[in-house]
């Protein structure tokens, strides 16, 4: 599935697949490219419908993976890689923008007896360590977005687990609303990760085991342990499920609970929204959507990220705004800047510093703002805000250090200001005529929150609550020297020192450790209240890179490297 | 600074010093024993004082580390290795039981123009990857009872810095409740791991910053990578600092500190408690105290860890308990519990699975636990339950699997239930004349909360709190049928059964990878809310642990490894 670098070309998106490559060890990553667009129409691994006995209120997401369709590996058993994953996030995506009628989502199997057999062994086994890590964060973020979608849009899921359902299978199922096992006397659900492979379940799988299902330490302990997993009553009776019908009355519970779950679900229609493919063009120096441009310096190790402000004459109403479809700037800007951002993590690997930049007229920016703020309640305005905070979202968690750039001509404004604010820095020029501003709008107030709850105005002034409402408050341009005082902006160098200051921070942090700097920014960009989501991504997360680095797991006789071969591994004992 | 292992020996205490010793790289640490007792007579590195101007209300700790008292390894510039820290933590201990009088506490240096340049590079660039992960634990646990002796007893600290605090020197700053430094035009915080060395701060330095003094992120990153650190106003209006006298100023400014710490303390005279030696019987088999007992089966890496009752009579008063002295069952017991747990923690690697065991009268355990309960305000009481506290997280927070035995002679009454609740799993003989019971006291309401701020009880039936009352309620014993209905018990094999079920158990989690189960049991144990000592322990501690062994930090080309030398690091750029 290697995919030759495109040079200066558009995709064909009708030909193109998702190629969810592992890079071999070693590897560049810049040989081999991963790209993240697909479409139903494309689906290997997937099968989404809307079945007639639902009315069309109730998605169906059958898994059918493809045994031929990874790479090197054959994706036996349901196992996934980030192929896979990438044709369910698409999925979900376009339930909530293309299937305004969904109110319930039911994920199964198109296969009997066997729901999903998790992520495949062969493929982590053959990635790098940063693939690992980054393919675990992705599919994390994807079972988020389920349960975003639940919580948020009021589509809710149940998992129909036909067969057994292990490690990121569970995972999976863990990220729906309610689980239905068969009870068939062989289907289970299973943790096999640590007594099998020597790593942690790697999507979420512990921490929503006893923080979401809220499972007894105990029992969750001896199930994480047990590779062969908890089948029928047993399964119920520890809350692994939710329920556990016979083979026979399966089908009929999994209908009762999807019709329940449009029952109580509070969403409103909207026009459909089709989401049109990317118009993109790649180079080996970055790459030029409409409204993003990722211009990347391989020899310094940094990029810049920009994002533009809209151009065209902009939608005034939520009708206006159904009408310009997926080409309405805050979702076309947006899904622009998702895949660039993927682009990032997956295929740059070398990048490590990245300047955050914006052009364009801000009072543009602060029009559609105007538009979003004012239709909050409108239900296609909502999913629209919803998924700008997913994209900022996945900025705050990509492990890329982030120095956003604020001079002039650049469009710092409302819902663009927030890139500055998930910035691991921001500089300022001092142009003391006013020339270079900042600006807020009413969607900074509570429309994106971080992982942690809080928004990133409220994030950067933990210990003076007061300053958000003061710069909330503020009509109009912030300069520099305001932007200053209000605690905006981390230096200001003045038009003499801007080019060398910025060069030399940009070198500076280049050249510190990758990993370190991982780290520190992880600490540092989440202070304040803890969220499941912040727990599965800052420690479940952490722990996972640092065992999916120990020999016990990936050294020559670690029980990864070794899964599927007739040796045993062989560990150090040495408990740390 | 090797330590021959001791055989059936009772140590002389007032000979022995600490031993802080960092294995070397592959030693298994049977041959260098770690040990953790001490008393300011034999203190090398810090003097404690109680200043006459204060009138015995203030202790002064001054940090003077000797340079050649770690080992291999010169501790220059008050750097410090475990050694000194084991010290500083003796003296906490102290000052809360034998100095009832004092209200506040000022941690200094000794030296002129240097506080503390943080962990020794060289002992640590020397060290075992478990050996500098449980030094980071062991000196995080004394920042923690630093602020808990503060909220907690009501005995605050203030930081004098009278020079530079570097990297673990300012986490110890942090952890005091103000920090006073010096401005002198040259003394100066800093955190310089991350760009001198590629690693974290490891003493909870990161989280400290934004999230106890909320410090704004963009500053924290700029301080977090600024080598040189930041001095005197600057410090100051970044909140690194909470205050900058001038050389002449700052002995005044230290004094009004500590003078009004005083004033507002709510600490509560009581009787001093002189902590006597512990008396113990080491062999290579394990350990014998008076109330512990540590058997170690180094073929099968497991031990068993026993916890027996009192059987001298009781007090029943305050009073009596104070005539008791460090004798008294409760501090006995728990001080024993506690060296045995570093033990096992320090010097014992292999081992991987701990029994927890209870012998004795739960009567008697019931007793003590009623006096704790009925005279809670009395501020000795408080103290103890206090220290039991801290003990059973030090417990909470091993790297260790702990199966609780609950069989016929077991205690686990109350107090001593709590290590059972601690345990990743209880199992419970299947005894049906009720020869076999667990007791819960008052004391499981609320006394002993976990690191996550719940009481193990609250921990464990996140789901359904209400079980947790009705445990409570529940008087007399509690047998085997109703402990597994109240959901106390993992599993109840019968004594046809039990000696089999338990062997495999133990057999099988002994098999496992030791990093996976460090890696789940993490993220088991602290189900709910998050704090900052589980953000420090959960998040930071993982974030570390992984970049502790990455190579960009110990390989040998590491930043760690070539510190001090000439020869610059060179890293692998690619972001994880």
């Amino acid at each position: 599935m290697a995919d030759a670098p495109s040079t200066g070309t558009k995709p064909d998106p009708s030909r193109s697949q998702p190629q969810a490559t592992s890079p071999q060890k070693g590897g560049s990553g810049a040989a081999r490219s991963t790209r993240f667009e697909t479409h139903p129409d494309r689906y290997r691994h997937w099968q989404l419908t809307f079945p007639v006995e639902h009315g069309g209120a109730v998605a169906r997401l059958a898994m059918n993976v493809k045994e031929d369709g990874g790479g090197d590996y054959v994706l036996k058993l349901n196992s996934y890689d980030l192929g896979v994953d990438i044709e369910l996030a698409d999925a979900l995506q376009r339930i909530r923008f293309e299937h305004p009628a969904v109110k319930a989502l039911v994920i199964t199997s198109g296969k009997d007896r066997i729901f999903s057999s998790g992520a495949n062994i062969y493929m982590l086994g053959s990635s790098t360590h940063a693939f690992k890590v980054n393919f675990c964060k992705f599919t994390n973020e994807t079972r988020l977005y389920l349960e975003e979608m639940s919580s948020e849009t009021g589509i809710a899921s149940v998992a129909a687990l036909n067969g057994t359902a292990s490690g990121g299978g569970y995972e999976l199922a863990l990220a729906c609303d309610a689980i239905v096992l068969q009870d068939d006397g062989s289907s289970a659900v299973s943790l096999p990760e640590a007594p099998l492979l020597a790593v942690l379940p790697g999507t979420g799988g512990l921490t929503r085991l006893v923080d979401k299902r809220q499972v007894r330490r105990d029992l969750a302990d001896v199930f994480s342990t047990l590779a062969e997993g908890v089948r029928g009553k047993r399964a119920v009776s520890w809350h692994l499920v939710d329920e556990s019908p016979s083979r026979s009355q399966f089908d009929t519970a999994v209908k009762n609970r999807a019709d329940a779950l449009v029952a109580t679900s509070k969403r409103k229609p909207h026009p459909p929204i089709a989401l049109q493919p990317l118009e993109v063009t790649r180079r080996e120096g970055g790459a030029e959507y409409k409204y993003v441009s990722l211009a990347l310096d391989h020899a310094a190790r940094t990029a810049a990220l920009t994002v533009r402000a809209p151009t065209e004459p902009l939608p005034t109403t939520p009708d206006e705004l159904a009408g310009a479809g997926s080409d309405a700037w805050i979702l076309r800007a947006f899904r622009e800047l998702d895949d660039a951002l993927l682009d990032l993590r997956f295929n740059q690997p070398h990048i490590g510093v990245v300047a955050l930049k914006t052009a364009g007229a801000p009072a543009a920016v602060l029009a559609v703002d105007h538009l979003l703020h004012t239709y909050g309640d409108d239900p296609l305005v909502r999913e629209l805000t919803l998924f700008v905070r997913r994209v900022l979202k996945r900025l705050d968690l990509s492990a890329k250090t982030f120095f956003a750039l604020v001079d002039p001509g650049s469009c710092f404004a409302g819902t663009l200001l927030e890139l500055a604010l998930a910035a691991d820095r921001v500089y300022m020029l001092d142009a003391d005529d006013g020339a270079v501003s900042l600006y807020t709008s009413r969607l900074n107030a509570g429309a994106y929150p971080m992982s942690n709850g809080l928004t990133r105005l409220g994030s950067r002034f933990l210990r003076e609550p007061s300053r958000v409402s003061r710069v909330l408050e503020h009509a109009g341009p912030i300069d520099t020297k305001r932007a200053v005082e209000e605690g905006l902006v981390t230096f200001a160098p003045d038009d003499i020192d801007w080019e060398d200051e910025i060069r030399i921070a940009f070198e500076e942090r280049a050249s510190y450790s990758p990993d370190a700097m991982t780290g520190m920014e992880a600490s540092l960009r989440f202070a304040g209240p803890e969220t499941m989501e912040t727990k599965i991504f800052g420690r479940l997360t952490a722990w996972q890179n640092w065992i999916f680095q120990r020999p016990n797991a990936v050294g020559q006789r670690g029980a990864l490297t070794l899964y599927g071969s007739p040796e045993r591994p062989e560990f150090d004992f040495r408990r740390t």
